[in-house]
């Protein structure tokens, strides 16, 4: 490892891009905008997918896939969907290459161009609800209840690692329902698995929210979402929920009969989270010295490094720590015995901090006299002798890791509570925002009008109307009108 | 479910697109050679994914991703590589729309052409191999083994579902070594862990061999295949693993400081399995009722259907039935019971044999009283009546499953074995091919001349040399020049 990351303090947005790429999460791609997600960082992101993935099919969700092209007529079908999308849109236009004359390179063939130019999809409701107008004939066949795991293309013009790219991994569950309330339900359901995804795998505390007219997704009646706290005081909308009414069905001609004998437009949702959690999960937790991963999603929960001189240290360490090694896999936790002799401990030891290895057990000659080894947690930098006939290895490892789980998210939720104030007027909201950001909440008049003007004189955006608003009789932060109750502003990623 | 499917016999190519679409595996989508795969289809394409994905992990592979689009130029680099591949390329010119000035529709905004045009993805040497050079500067950093789960582009005139789509999902393994040696290993073992999953898993025998050079990857210096037989007598390429020599290493530059202190290029392979595998799978075991579905990797492997009059018989015939559910769960196997009141038995019987679940476990009110259940295979389509207390249920089942496992792949490799022939004179070639189809095993003199004269006389091609092919002189089927050993000719998929 070379010289350490930029401290937070100084420089958040430099230290996050510098710790994604020497951590080994992704990095820059030949592709403007688009980024290549390393073997490290994926691993990560496929344990995000697989708990997302049970918990989608334990409410009842299939998979399918859907085509990357979009038809250019299909993204005008529903109006302000195309209004919010058609900006950010590559566009396929020619589908074949030749070589050039002198046959050194390859030039595109003016005579295959498309007929029809087709998108690649920036999200699916155009493709899927065309599809769904064959599927569902009757109120029998819903509901129906779809996800897909895709990429998808913004053409962003300022991107960052997982935060912001051209392309980005998503999953994108599009659901049709034969009534309002039960594509309501469904729509409140699916945010409250994100919300507990977020809080239980990720140790990310999140607000439950729901967004104002001007944050809404393009063709949603409603947009609900999950707004987390960064350390630098700036919100990340870490995913959301959207119910869809009609729209998508009337712009689709989906109708189905209905148990009573009638004939009606099919309710819809469509709920989504990317790659950008992998930025989240980063900026949360991470701290000047690395990453810091919450235990349920660290590829790698233990490190095992043995300190020795000489072979015949190295094979009494060694034989130890393959023990070790044993009776953690069996007891399920994933470990890995780092033996490499091209490398000393102390480098070793900045590698594994930099990479967010929860635990790292040290052992050394001295230890096997001992009956003991060090452990160092991660989160917190402390370290301890334990006694290996005090308890099993891997109990002792898996209430460690327990505690670790519990601790950053028990952190993160300290420092979001600490970050949401409430202001009641204008001064105290600019003041504050500049000097410690964080959640302000405050009262709106309720006019997009004045969230537009918020959002002009100082960067900060309605993040959410939390759903468990109370209902309080106040004055707008910025124009005085009357308001019923408090939202959340901040700026945000 | 309507009328039955075309039969085999008379319309092998009819019954297999009605198939695919009748038993809900995938559809044609709105963009030309693009499918949907539906929900059910999806499901067993995931099964295959995990278990390659698992054996990819156990072979020390780890999974990564790149982007989408590859600059233009990049295509060029490997000659050849280009000449395979340029000609079916969709391209992206353009990356913003705009509403037209009645604001009803989108059009492509003229001014927003992109500097370099780019590629989607026909498949990732080229981006990988420029991201390779950044990642490899010493034999420390090899070997490097990735491989990616994605959606690729090659826009083929002619499609069909699952076999040749103009977009679909694959994995690419792209892996880097230090030496020749250590490449082909590799190659010969991703070859290898690709004939297991077919055999293991799909119940499908294959012949592992090595490409002709005409029929090689665009780029490779080697390509090893697995080559599976239809029931039409066609041969179907399921899955390839390339041995890339230094092309790719020097087309992009990528070098590392040897052990000895020297620098040199690196060596590379890759491989991939695709979408293409779902229909091998279909055409291998399916029959006139429906699909045949491994157990090993079908979505749903047991289905209950109740049989009964009246309120009173439900429950009685639901509570058994529930509980052979648990004791089939709790046993690891998959199975739904089927308590829909919108359908008859008669339906729901033929419903499961379309979609190819193994087992299908029949109960009434005769079963309840005599402590039976009557249990149908799907491959075999006999049926028996079981004794509750001769054995525990998922004893009974799991042997069964076993038995078809075992059984449906014994049927595939006959036939294969059968449609296995060897022919010494070009008059038996051609008769053969015509009259029954399959492997044609003859000797050829090793001239691409002679394989294209054949290709253009027959549509045969040749398949592979097998891996197992003994030395035995003899003489071209075609040319009558000598041979050193015999190849496998075929019409193929």
């Amino acid at each position: 490892m070379s010289k350490g990351l930029p401290k937070r303090s100084e420089d958040y947005s430099l230290w996050y891009n510098e710790l994604v790429k020497r951590a080994d999460l992704a990095e820059n791609s030949a592709v403007r905008g688009c980024m290549v997600i390393k073997p490290y960082g994926y691993s990560i992101w496929e344990k995000m997918q697989a708990e997302l993935d049970r918990m989608f099919k334990e409410t009842g969700h299939t998979n399918a896939y859907f085509p990357l092209f979009i038809p250019k007529s299909y993204l005008s079908k529903e109006a302000s969907h195309v209004e919010g999308f058609a900006k950010e849109c590559a566009v396929v236009t020619h589908y074949r290459l030749k070589n050039d004359e002198n046959g050194k390179g390859v030039v595109v063939d003016p005579e295959a161009k498309l007929e029809e130019e087709l998108i690649v999809r920036p999200t699916s409701e155009t493709v899927i609800w065309s599809t769904y107008k064959n599927w569902i004939q009757s109120y029998r066949d819903l509901p129906l209840l779809v996800n897909q795991w895709a990429n998808v293309v913004r053409w962003e013009m300022r991107t960052r690692l997982f935060l912001r790219t051209a392309e980005f991994l998503w999953q994108e569950g599009h659901t049709a329902h034969a009534t309002k309330e039960e594509a309501e339900a469904e729509t409140l359901q699916m945010m409250q698995v994100y919300a507990q995804f977020a809080e239980e795998f990720m140790a990310l505390p999140v607000v439950r929210g729901r967004k104002t007219e001007n944050e809404r997704f393009a063709g949603a009646e409603d947009t609900l979402c999950i707004e987390a706290m960064m350390q630098d005081g700036k919100a990340l909308q870490a995913g959301t929920s959207h119910f869809l009414g009609q729209n998508f069905a009337k712009a689709f001609d989906v109708k189905f009969a209905t148990k009573e004998g009638g004939l009606d437009f099919v309710w819809g949702t469509s709920w989504g989270v990317s790659t950008r959690l992998m930025g989240a999960l980063i900026m949360a937790h991470s701290d000047d010295n690395g990453l810091v991963l919450p235990p349920k999603l660290a590829p790698m929960q233990v490190v095992i490094v043995p300190i020795y001189r000489g072979d015949d240290e190295f094979k009494a360490v060694s034989a130890k720590a393959n023990e070790l090694v044993s009776a953690l896999r069996k007891a399920g936790v994933s470990v890995k015995f780092d033996d490499r002799d091209t490398h000393k401990p102390g480098w070793k030891f900045a590698e594994y901090e930099l990479k967010g290895v929860p635990l790292r057990i040290a052992l050394g000659p001295r230890d096997l006299e001992n009956g003991t080894v060090e452990i160092a947690r991660r989160d917190t930098l402390t370290k301890e002798s334990f006694a290996l006939d005090s308890m099993p290895i891997e109990e002792k490892v898996k209430t460690l890791l327990d505690e670790i789980q519990t601790s950053i998210y028990q952190k993160a939720n300290d420092f979001k509570e600490s970050h949401t104030t409430e202001v009641n007027s204008w001064e105290e909201f600019q003041e504050l925002l500049e000097s410690k950001g964080g959640f302000l909440s405050a009262h709106w008049d309720g006019t997009s009008e004045t969230e537009d003007k918020i959002k002009e004189l100082t960067k900060a955006t309605i993040r959410c109307i939390p759903l468990d608003q109370k209902e309080e009789s106040g004055k707008c932060v910025l124009t005085g009108k009357p308001s019923k109750g408090r939202v959340l502003f901040a700026k945000a990623y």
